[in-house]
């Protein structure tokens, strides 16, 4: 991902990027986001979960088949209605677009700010028709009754604030501390948020550290959302996983896909093979 | 392991050992085990779960600290009382005490002949005043309660039946079929077993497979036994694990280590270091 210099912009475009925000390209179909280095840039976790979600078999995972729009019409579009939980900057909606694998992605953000800065990446793609991005309450997963419908999106995707408490961990930036730690937002409101929004057979995605795997699980059991595929990604071969991917189906039987841990890393210190397929590099 | 000869045997040794059977040396410290190839002979499985067993920082995970003997008395004793769910041949007992893990264990295994040539292992091995093997009515988990008392062992193992219900998958050798299935017992009936018999602080560790993670997760939640320790097991690396690790502690707060994963066999199909480290040979 290469870092745009405000000068590459078109005079149109500048008036989208704010000062002190930098833009990014995706790599994927142009898309590009919009980040501010003072709050939080996006990482490898929203790549991973990008190209991990719904990806198994989807006949089996869905209770409905999407259809493929003409592909001439540039890349393979699912019409899937997915809802995107803690979207920070926007990156899932954008990566999912670029990468066809949404027809129309809700972004729920709680840091107003925030929401607001994504809210410019989708226009700067020009996929206000097939984005939303909601902050403030009614980016607040604790509301999500009062917001939405029930049974409106075919998947869910969260890549959610990673620590347990803030304990002695809290930054002093306030942005920061919000996105990274479950200040404002439970693991349970993410997955009772989920099994609200989702219809029956569709699927809620999520990247998180390995250490809450046993609460993740227990708590999908709960709200009838079954962990179907699970996948721990490790530094490099032989080291202990510091990321877990995992996707559960609402209404699904029991039964868990453990597929091949993910090495970032090779012996050497370069990128897997398998890595640099999913970041589009070979 | 090699497999002995009756020739090898003393002659008190061989009215031990039945036509039909086989000895094998388990190659630490001169523990033995009597095996029969038409019932079910121990596999890998065996030996990761006795080699995972409460190997974690056992300050941590225990309640209480368990004591080493003197070292001049050989192997490291810990004084610790473990139990052996669906232990089979005693291959767990066996290697624990060869080990040196465990003070005294308890073997239970509901089919009599099966238990009956356990017990005949603890014989060969001498290791009847540590060691006591209970089948039929008195090796059933679900009739823990009313043959034991709660809250009297440190640590259960369970290498249980795999296939979640029999199915089409049922085996002409009714003994083979009661081992291998869950005919005889529910997931449910172990975790629930382990639960009355442990004391607080206590672990229960299993290895199985993998797609019943999620089943083996919730259900320990359920009955207050924290998942501590995860390790997935994959023939080599890139291979979906056919095995998974898991250690619980009774009472033990929700956090999660998961261990990188084993690999068995390396790119040349060789064992991995670290397995042949767990067997011993390196």
């Amino acid at each position: 991902m290469s870092s745009e210099m405000l000068s590459k912009l078109t005079i149109e475009e500048e008036s989208i990027v704010h000062p002190g925000e930098r833009v990014d390209d995706l790599e994927c179909n142009g898309f590009r986001i919009i980040q501010n280095p003072s709050f939080f840039c996006f990482g490898m976790d929203a790549i991973l979960l990008s190209d991990f979600a719904y990806s198994g078999d989807r006949d089996k995972y869905c209770g409905e088949k999407w259809d493929q729009e003409e592909k001439d019409k540039g890349p393979k579009i699912y019409k899937k209605q997915v809802c995107d939980f803690c979207t920070g900057t926007g990156i899932l909606p954008m990566l999912l677009l670029a990468k066809g694998k949404a027809g129309n992605v809700t972004g729920l953000e709680i840091q107003e700010p925030v929401a607001e800065m994504a809210g410019r990446s989708v226009k700067l793609n020009h996929v206000e028709d097939r984005c939303q991005i909601f902050g403030g309450e009614k980016g607040d997963i604790r509301k999500i009754r009062s917001n939405f419908r029930p049974e409106i999106f075919h998947a869910v995707t969260c890549n959610p604030p990673y620590i347990q408490d803030a304990g002695g961990l809290t930054n002093p930036s306030d942005t920061l501390n919000i996105s990274r730690h479950e200040v404002e937002m439970e693991l349970e409101d993410v997955i009772a948020g989920a099994q609200y929004l989702l219809k029956q057979g569709g699927s809620l995605t999520m990247v998180h550290k390995p250490f809450r795997l046993s609460d993740i699980i227990s708590l999908m059991k709960k709200y009838h959302l079954e962990p179907k595929r699970m996948r721990m990604v490790q530094p490099s071969e032989g080291k202990e996983p510091n990321m877990v991917l995992i996707e559960a189906v609402k209404g699904g039987k029991s039964y868990l896909k453990v597929l091949p841990s993910l090495n970032v890393y090779d012996k050497d210190g370069n990128y897997t093979k398998e890595v640099l397929k999913i970041y589009g590099m070979l």
